[in-house]
């Protein structure tokens, strides 16, 4: 699969991170949605997340507190929207847990609080691992742009490298 | 049922509408979520709903065109995220069908453009008739204030009244 095959991605607007991940599917659907999973993996390191709450359902919360290593931090809620078990997940920073709409972005274009996108993630069985999907979707070319030069690929490859790593060396 | 007795409801943050509507909730449903039905009730006389989209499923489009008497408009779409048939329909103005985010508000602070709002309905059956509560979710006492300064309380009090004209005097 190709981005440009990715159900309604828009190149102007969309991110797209994909991944084979060599372990199987039900493990990768684990570390996306339990908790103590997720703060092992899902900020590159040296950032630690240091909290995380899931409740997995639409409307529920997405909630995840990252910590720097100069005790820099930023925490934030977003929302599921559509649970999959082991095939498909999505959640969006533009609503807060029980659908409420999230504040406004401040106008600094360069923090993490000034950006709104919804994620969905694809799992598929692949050489008997899992091919990752995350098709990132923004509601401008600017904000997508403000993501890229954030590091989004860079960053959310790293996490998946680390996620991979994960599941490799400890019993899920 | 009192406003503070609904779920998750915040009263510096929300707006509530509650109406008696002496129809059966089967045809409250279909006034809500049929397109040529909507566009008979959905915004207050002598104001016209032109055209009306409605993809009824997690993610879909709720499309409306409004034109008002001296030609000005306002069109955009919603995205459906909950529908439970009869009894509990979930939309919000922050995302856009398939769930991308809604571009960002402009700052006039007295456009509908400038709101975000996720709306709630629940309708069930009382008296012979129906229930119906708009639970009508904001980010911010600023956008409820905004919301409340626009007219909310008397419009949408005014398209319920037409909602149930209608559903008494034609075969729905």
């Amino acid at each position: 699969m190709t981005a440009d095959k990715i159900l309604n991605n828009d190149i102007e607007l969309d991110l797209i991170l994909q991944r084979q991940i060599d372990v199987p599917k039900d493990k990768v659907w684990k570390a996306l949605t339990e908790p103590e999973l997720v703060k092992e993996w899902f900020c590159p390191k040296p950032w630690k997340t240091t909290e995380c709450r899931i409740d997995l359902r639409p409307g529920g919360e997405f909630y995840t507190n990252m910590q720097g290593p100069d005790g820099e931090g930023h925490s934030g809620a977003s929302c599921f929207l559509e649970i999959v078990p082991q095939e498909r997940l999505v959640w969006t920073t533009s609503l807060q847990p029980g659908y409420r709409p999230s504040p406004l972005p401040a106008t600094d274009a360069h923090s993490c609080e000034s950006l709104m996108f919804t994620c969905i993630i694809t799992l598929a069985e692949k050489d008997g691992g899992t091919k990752y999907v995350a098709h990132v979707m923004h509601s401008t070319p600017e904000q997508k742009i403000q993501h890229e030069e954030m590091g989004f690929e860079e960053g959310w490859g790293a996490t998946i490298t680390q996620l991979e790593e994960l599941l490799k060396h400890e019993k899920v």
